[in-house]
């Protein structure tokens, strides 16, 4: 088969979506659509300048013999805000209340479109850190995690609160859970991470901290080291904050059950314009 | 901004890709690139045939008033079949051997470009059937789930072992673990599901189909009704088997730890073309 222009920057567009920040060389799709080199060059070319022009990704050319392109997803800013503001909306409805002041979320999290968006966010966000694995804790983490992975290219590594003879060898650490300060435990399969790897940590939800510092003595654990850390609600408190370099989306401040209300924010995300380098996080 | 026909290519195959399953009208992306209605049909049919050329996908026109364009994601069948060997050839590896005959599948259910491959291809095999919401008991089950919930634009509801304060009030239903023939427990927050939805069931692994029973037991407690059933890994066994109507990726036949050989065949979706139809599925 033959391909025309129009049918390569279709079907090329589909390939690079599918595969972000994997380097593709060019001869692999002069191969697939049987074109010259040139003229891959100049379908990459108009693929470029339209992700970038409408901020939906970058795509980087390596040059050299071993060199390619490489898609890397982005999200404009004004749709981050479009996300946040959405998230907002979403979680400041009265019927989330539960009783003792939390909130019902797990509809979002159930979301694919919407956890697809969050997870091209922060994967924008920490596009430019080297990032091995995502971690989470199970349940409620893994969307998030999954979806950020899936646009990093990285694998998703899921510890878990009690080990599972489908895991085999597992490391385990206890932890102080932040605002109760009760002593848990989590636990990680020794074969889910080889050492050295540099880790995204994720979680739904950040009150104290206390979840996310046991994730990260698990890192140490495995003698791995955190890239970052990324939640999508941190919530106020009174008290000591157990984790300082994160990025946030949305920021809950008060819960009044009483009233009903709901007092949201937008997260660090904005102060720090998503853009959280090497430097600010190796604490 | 003026668009030109290969700059909306590349945008509209982009925001096909990330709105499945969703109905486009015309007149948004006529707005959106500011073309003539024309322009934009062109385009679309440029964008089909390439689409369907390479199996990646339907685009189906939905004609009049309230019509507009749909894709609809689909995996060719050698892509299928490609995928199911992939799979077969990294399960059989005699280092995923656990005590008592499990396999360790955790780095996979992981690996995201793996999860969506495969939640394209039950994606595709359930497109035609009318599908409300993808369920799934924690933990392992949700990174497929989520894959195939992408790809159809449904939620995803998640099935407990436990009720958790953040998930509200919770209907709880006692099951048979298959194999051990132990009673156990699974919960689901209330607020999850409204009764008359579709459902389609799905999990990385099933023996004797006690999990999935019970998840079918829910169903009933919500009034909701089963749209179908995807396994990533079916595995054979002496004695009855509860579920009989599902779609699985690979089958496991036998694991014997003490000559270190699985041995894995492709699961029952080739048999069945991946083309499960509403009459087949509402046992």
């Amino acid at each position: 088969m033959k391909w025309k222009r129009s049918e390569r920057l279709v079907d090329m567009t589909q390939y690079l979506m599918e595969h972000p920040h994997k380097l593709i060389p060019l001869t692999f799709f002069a191969n697939l659509y049987q074109s010259a080199k040139s003229s891959i060059s100049e379908d990459l070319t108009i693929v470029k300048e339209t992700f970038e022009a409408r901020g939906r990704g970058l795509l980087v050319t390596v040059p050299g013999a071993a060199g390619g392109v490489k898609f890397i997803p982005t999200v404009a800013e004004e749709d981050v805000l479009e996300i946040a503001e959405d998230l907002m909306t979403q979680l400041s409805k009265v019927d989330r209340l539960l009783p003792g002041g939390y909130l019902y979320m797990t509809d979002l999290l159930g979301n694919p479109s919407l956890m697809n968006k969050i997870g091209k966010v922060f994967a924008s966000a920490f596009a430019n850190s080297k990032i091995d694995a995502i971690m989470t804790v199970a349940t409620k983490g893994i969307p998030i995690a999954h979806a950020i992975a899936r646009h990093l290219n990285v694998p998703v590594v899921i510890v878990r609160r009690d080990s599972k003879v489908t895991e085999g060898p597992t490391v385990s650490i206890n932890y102080v859970s932040g605002s109760a300060r009760r002593i848990q435990t989590m636990v990680l399969s020794k074969r889910s991470m080889e050492k050295g790897r540099r880790v995204l940590i994720t979680d739904d939800f950040m009150k104290v901290g206390g979840t996310i510092n046991g994730m990260k003595s698990l890192l140490e654990e495995f003698n791995c080291e955190l890239a970052g850390i990324a939640v999508l609600v941190e919530a106020e408190h009174q008290g000591e904050q157990l984790v300082d370099d994160y990025l946030s989306l949305v920021k809950l401040h008060e819960v009044n059950e009483k009233d009903g209300t709901i007092a949201l924010t937008q997260g660090n995300y904005f102060e720090k314009g998503g853009k959280l380098n090497e430097s600010s996080i190796n604490n």
